[in-house]
C-alpha cells in the first residue's frame, strides 16, 4: 500500500493512493498514519481490504498539500557514510560499524514543502536517502532478518545538511542536521510487502534539473536489516520512528571547489524507484 | 511553582507541589504538563491562582510513582563539555562554542525509575545536569536575555552515558547517549520565576552514598541564556523541548583507572539546589 497524509501542516488527514492512482480518504477508518497504526496489523488489514474493494471515498488531489506520510514521529535516527561511493567521495574510509546521528522529528516536512537555507549558511547540501519506518518495537534484535521484520515501510527522505555547521563548528554532526525544514519525507509510505528487496532501489537527485546523485541501495555498506538490528543494540526503536539510511555519492561536499552548495531559489527534485518523487524550492530562513 | 506528573508510566496525571509541600491534583484544570501548557500563560496563571487558594484537591503521595515532569517532549538537546571543571577532567580544551548532541525524547523516564545498564556495556557513567524546559518557540534569538525569556522552567536531569558506545564505536556521541532509560528527569519542573539566577545552583551526585559530583552552574562555560540563544541559530526550539546544559566534574570517565563505571545494583542519587532530588537503582537491560 501507499499511505500518505494530505492537508494543512499539522492537520493532515490519512489517505491511500490506490492501485489505479486514485487518492482515497482514510479518515473514516483511522485518525492518522502513525506508529500506533503501523504496529496494528488488524487495522492495516482493514485498510488494505477497503482499498482493494474500491469503497473508500475518493479525494480531490487538486491543490492539496501532501504532508510527511507519518505523523507523531518519535525520533529520526540517521546513518552516516553508509554508501561505498559516498564514503569515497568524502575521503572517509568505509566505517567499521554504522555511524549514528540524529535529526529531530520536528525537522520533518512534506515532500513538496519549502526548504529553508539557514541564516548564515554558506554550505547547505542535499542528500537523497531511503527512509525506513519502524513498525514494531525493536530492542536488542539478533539478526538482519529480525531487523527487516520490524520495518513497516519505506519512503524517500531528503537529509538536508549544512556542512559548515556539521563539521566546522565543534561537536557532533547534529549541529548541521537539525535546521528548520531539513527533512522532507514522502510523498508516500510504501508498506514493506511492496518493497521485496530494499537493496536494489535506484535513488536520484537533481538540482535545477541537473542530475547530481544517481545511486543504488545496492551500494549500502550496511543494508537495511543490519542497520535496524545494529541500532537496536544502542536504543529502543518504536513504531513510527524513522531511520534515514544514508546517501549515495554526488553531494555538493564531494565536488571540486567551488562546491555547488544550495542557495535560495534553487529547486531540488529527488526520487527513489517505487517510492515516488519530491520537489522542494529553497528559500531564505 | 513546582509542577509534576504522577502515576503509571504513559498515564501520568498533572500535579502541583504546593508551598506547604502538599501534592495537589491538577487534572481538573489541565490534561497534562506539556509544551502546549508551558506556552499558555493564561492557564499557567489559573494554576498558580488555584494553587495559592488552597482549593485544589490533595493527592495521596503514598506509593505514587513520579513520572518525568513534562509530557510529549519533542526533543532533548544536550550541551557537551559545558563546565570548565568537567572539560579539564576529560582532558578537553574548553570548547570555543557550545557542543551539541541529542538524546531521543523516549529516553526520558521518571526521577526514581530504574536505569538499565545496556547489554554489553562496561562504561555506563553518570552526569548530573541542569535541564532547561522551553516555554515559547525560539528561532534565531538575538541575545542571552532573549534566551532566558524563552525558558519555562528548570529540572534535574541525569544524562546517563555509555562511554565506549559514545567514544570508541565510531560516529557521534549520540550512540552512547540514547540507551533505554538514559534520561531520568524531575521530580519537578520549577517555573523560571522561582529560579532567579540559574547560574548559581549547586549540583551534586552520589553513587552508593559516596559523593562523586559537587559542582555549581557558576562553572558553566556557556550560561543558560547563551545556550538557548545559540541553539536557536541551528534549530527551532519548541515549547516542551528540553536542553540538558552539561555536567560538572566528577564523572567516572574523569577518574583514574580502574574507572568506577556503574554496574547493576548501584544506586545513584542526584540533586540540584531548589530543584529536588532523584534516586535510581541500576539493573541489567
Amino acid at each position: 500500500m501507499k499511505l500518505l497524509r494530505v492537508g494543512t501542516a499539522g492537520a493532515e488527514r490519512p489517505a491511500l493512493l490506490d492501485a489505479e492512482g486514485t487518492l482515497r480518504d482514510l479518515s473514516g477508518l483511522v485518525d492518522d498514519i502513525d506508529g500506533a497504526l503501523l504496529a496494528d496489523d488488524e487495522t492495516l488489514g482493514r485498510i488494505r481490504a477497503a482499498g482493494a474493494s474500491g469503497e473508500l471515498p475518493a479525494l480531490d488531489a487538486t491543490g492539496l498539500r501532501v504532508g510527511p506520510p507519518v505523523g507523531r514521529i518519535g525520533k529520526v535516527v540517521c546513518i552516516g557514510l553508509n554508501y561505498h561511493d559516498h564514503a569515497r567521495e568524502t575521503g572517509s574510509p568505509a566505517p567499521a560499524e554504522p555511524v549514528i546521528f540524529f535529526k529531530a522529528a520536528d525537522t520533518v516536512v512534506g515532500p513538496y514543502d519549502t526548504v529553508l537555507v539557514p541564516r548564515g549558511s554558506t554550505k547547505t547540501d542535499w542528500e537523497v536517502e531511503l527512509a525506513v519506518v519502524i513498525g514494531r518495537t525493536a530492542r536488542y534484535l539478533e539478526s538482519a532478518e529480525e531487523g527487516l521484520a520490524h520495518v513497516a515501510g519505506y519512503a524517500v527522505a531528503h537529509d538536508v545538511s549544512e556542512r559548515e555547521f556539521q563539521m566546522d563548528r565543534g561537536g557532533t554532526w547534529d549541529k548541521g542536521k537539525n535546521c528548520e525544514t531539513f527533512n522532507p519525507l514522502g510523498p508516500w509510505l510504501v508498506t514493506s510487502d511492496e518493497v521485496p528487496d530494499p537493496q536494489s532501489l535506484g535513488l536520484r537527485l537533481w538540482v535545477n534539473g541537473e542530475l547530481k546523485q544517481d545511486g543504488t541501495t545496492a551500494e549500502q555498506i550496511f543494508p537495511v536489516g543490519e542497520v535496524v538490528c545494529y541500532v537496536s543494540q544502542f536504543m529502543v526503536l518504536h513504531p513510527g520512528d524513522v531511520i534515514n539510511t544514508g546517501t549515495p555519492a554526488g553531494v555538493a561536499f564531494g565536488k571540486p571547489e567551488p562546491k555547488p552548495y544550495l542557495r535560495a531559489g534553487d529547486v531540488v527534485e529527488l526520487e527513489i524507484e517505487g517510492l515516488g518523487r519530491q520537489r522542494q524550492e529553497l528559500k531564505p530562513a
